[in-house]
């Protein structure tokens, strides 16, 4: 008989013969490994609030022990809960971290209340979970540079992407309509590129202005403390500067990188603009010096360079690019973004770390260690792994979070296709023909949660959820589906959802307050995404 | 010598002949006595994020210790730190809590953040802090009526209000444009109630309408979760359900409860509303049954009725209601205004609860019980404390938030005469003119902070800061104000909100995104002003 109330992730559980049930209360003791005191000290900090109790650090071994176990591998965990003790066994900190995680969902959904919930008995049924995630990078990536977060939502998100198992945020710090992260040396990427007059209302190219100034940046004191609260819960940060193009809003501080020249605002429009950097050294060498700031800042292996949707029309038409292009021996003016990206990549690699790039970046010669997130379907993925590099899967009809989540009209600003839990539970992240000796290329996947669309953190919530349990999922669990033993967790989880106060998209619909009547969303038929689709990888090499 | 970086509350402050400081590490260790559990928790959650220190609860004394002082009063507190030790000592629990809360202050800003920091010595300079508050009722009012801020905001608010040593939290739940409270018995008041078509923008008759709905509401166990997160903060959560006017949301549902028969809508503009509720026997009961469930979810000591800006139009107009009037033996039609709120009154006595309501209440008879916000200038104040009432004081000039913060144009939707810090910090609770005598009914008083015009969360911080640590130096500090000494101590707090995370405005002031170019405020001169609250204040009877 299976335990009731299962967590989303979890899996499987074996019951206990005796059935029973451990029950936590104010008398309850907790005891930790060497070096495992940061996991303890997070366990005491999620059970207290809600329970009133603080598992005190007493006797060996406490009634909750949790120890590291030489036999599991990284990420890896037995949870093991009797009528008088639960063992938490991880193959390291992070494995015991998520058996901790479970143990929470195995507890009343009350236990994410920030508060004493009173009435409520603590009570977590006996059995074993035995569990490991398939995939070792479980992301999510959020625009911060189309709506700024503030910081403390990013935390909240942090959270809420620990609970699921989730263990990379990939944050789009930069793009044409804003740049958030501040650079001590580029003061006016702060005074003027963090902010835009007004942002466009919708979709298509005769959408209304706003007349609302938009902005804001997070500090590096913010910055390094959102990797270090990331890192407590052992998620990875991995900051992305977008480059060649999306560049808008450095071009509006510092026009001499462009080819455009001076007059250009932060972008007020969505869509893919053809102001880009220009190709001389100077430009190069501001890149790398914001690089290095970022690289002191966040610890990641992996650097983001962005590299996605550069149009070579300034370039074509500008004598100086063109020129340019020559100076460096290209054979085509075009490959002035392949040359661009291999100088970052050979400064980020010259650092020991690792470029990790939209799908375009294969156009070019790029490092054996730089990683590609396939967003143009699976087709990046597959071209990727072929050519030995590592890749992060995110196609995005599966993976693309602005995208629509039903075909119902009341669907806030719907742009795309829909995409619902169950496609993106349906996501295999290793794409089809690979040989199965290249599969270990396929680090794992990420949602990718772009923002023109979602213009606060309520709406956020209401595209992020329930989709990115789903993710979650997908990423943790086995390659073989089962979506009606999913659907029937993702009930039981919701509840945990509530006291969390996630706003998440309901099965029936919007709420009023979600909907978002009279602003003009893209709808795309499943042939008109296909074909743009083959349009815009044409020029992915294989 | 004053001690350097001092916080901006605790005083006076004698430095220690000998100087030093005493330093927090990994092996600090905290004991406390009975009854401080709960605090010595709070301290150990509060100190672990960026130190990483765990605050062990190991020997007595501990190198921290919290002892409780019968010598003290209520919510005072004794703070000494030498070189080898710190002690606090609190009156209640709540004053150790406040000399925590102070401890916090004396060390560097960083500590304000949620995760590990680097390179930072957590000393606290040697010395003795000495505190206790002027006054008992130390509060904001969040209007989330207006504008519903989600769960997790609130929560966070109720943070910064506990770290300034503030005390009572009023949630004005329900207005005419929004009702925020699940009540079991009326499934209508979330379903229709809690959510607008859409909003006027900025003041005026004429000002556009959004055409976004905008809507939420909170659960009974969010409600219970907010309750006992304050609780845990020493804060009182006093709930506010407005009546016999402000309640066009309540009518958008239940018809039957007002004047105006079916066909209302939950209002989508700003300003006094003539809907207003009937005298049926059958709608004192409604709101009655209501308030039986919110004195279920909240335990404070007063429960707010409202009781404003209720015009009698409709009741004059109206046949049922003349008739039911004189059914009621009122002299004239105008008085069931005071009849509703007497109905209230004696139900929420009969519970042993106070009502808490706005000066137009003092126009009736009242329980001697009855505790009135004074708003409209200081006149309410002066009247309720002589006839025997306890008052709480936030005439608009100086504790209305939702007031522009300086004459620049670029105020964001400039309303009503400038309210700077200066002008805050110059507030004086007690009405001039008081005998001394009676000076003990002045509870003490609150800012208020409508939100008509303060539609984010992120707005909320730009008008809430740094006025509201003016306002908490006004009701924790002496009645002898220092406005430069005070500045100064503002400055040294600043970096605490940045680390905090708060968008308070700066003294320059507002950055481009915290504007709202084009959108209608309603300025009005100190004159303007005068004459209408002589208008307004002319039927409360002295």
């Amino acid at each position: 008989m299976p335990l009731p109330a299962l967590s989303l992730l979890p899996r499987p559980v074996h019951q206990k013969p005796g059935g029973g049930r451990f029950t936590i209360t104010a008398a309850t003791t907790l005891s930790f490994a060497p070096g495992l005191e940061s996991v303890a000290a997070w366990l005491q900090g999620a059970v207290r609030p809600a329970t009133g109790f603080s598992l005190m650090a007493d006797g060996d071994p406490g009634d909750i022990s949790l120890l590291l176990d030489p036999g599991l591998g990284g990420e890896e965990y037995v949870l093991d809960a009797s009528p008088g003790r639960v063992e938490v066994r991880g193959g390291d900190a992070a494995g015991v971290f998520y058996g901790c995680q479970s143990l929470l969902q195995l507890l009343p959904p009350a236990i994410y209340r920030a508060a004493p919930v009173a009435g409520v008995r603590w009570e977590v049924p006996c059995g074993t979970v035995s569990d490991k995630p398939r995939f070792g990078w479980r992301g999510t990536m959020l625009d911060v540079a189309r709506q700024f977060l503030p910081k403390r939502e990013i935390l909240r998100f942090i959270d809420l992407m620990s609970a699921h198992k989730l263990n990379t945020l990939h944050l789009h710090l930069t793009d044409d309509q804003g740049w958030r992260v501040e650079i001590l040396r580029y003061p006016k990427l702060t005074e003027i590129s963090s902010w835009r007059l007004e942002t466009q209302l919708g979709a298509g190219a005769d959408a209304p202005l706003d007349g609302r100034p938009h902005g804001g940046f997070y500090t590096q004191d913010d910055l390094r403390e959102i990797v270090a609260y990331a890192a407590a819960r052992f998620i990875t940060v991995v900051p992305e500067i977008e480059s060649p193009g999306h560049v808008q809003a450095v071009l509006a501080a510092y026009p001499e990188l462009g080819v455009h020249g001076p007059g250009l605002e932060v972008d007020t429009r969505w869509g893919i603009n053809y102001n880009v950097l220009n190709a001389e050294e100077s430009t190069v060498n501001f890149f790398i010096n914001v690089l290095d700031e970022v690289m002191d800042i966040f610890p990641a292996n992996w650097i983001g360079i962005g590299g996605d949707e550069c149009p070579r029309d300034q370039w074509l038409a500008d004598p100086r690019s063109r020129e340019r292009a020559a100076e460096l021996g290209l054979a085509r003016v075009e490959d002035l973004q392949n040359w661009f990206i291999g100088r970052l990549d050979q400064h980020v690699s010259g650092r020991g770390r690792r470029i990790f790039g939209w799908d375009e970046i294969l156009e070019g010669e790029i490092s054996p260690t730089a990683t590609v997130a396939s967003w143009r379907g699976m087709t990046g993925a597959l071209t990727a792994a072929r050519r030995g590099h590592d890749v992060v899967s995110c196609p995005d009809h599966l993976a693309y979070f602005d995208y629509r989540q039903s075909e119902m009209a009341t669907e806030p600003i719907p742009v795309a296709i829909p995409l619902d839990v169950a496609g993106v539970y349906s996501f295999e992240p290793v794409p089809e023909g690979l040989d199965a000796g290249l599969a270990h290329h396929v680090l794992g996947g990420q949602a990718n949660i772009w923002t023109e669309y979602i213009d606060s953190p309520r709406t956020l919530d209401y595209m992020a959820f329930p989709r990115l349990c789903a993710m979650a999922e997908v990423l943790w669990g086995p390659a073989e589906k089962d979506l009606e033993s999913f659907l029937l967790r993702l009930q039981a989880h919701l509840p945990r959802l509530e006291a969390l106060g996630v706003e998440y998209r309901r099965e029936s619909g919007p709420f009023p307050w979600q909907q978002r009547p009279g602003i003009k969303g893209r709808p795309s038929t499943p042939e008109e995404r296909a074909a743009h689709i083959a349009e815009i990888t044409a020029n992915i090499r294989d």
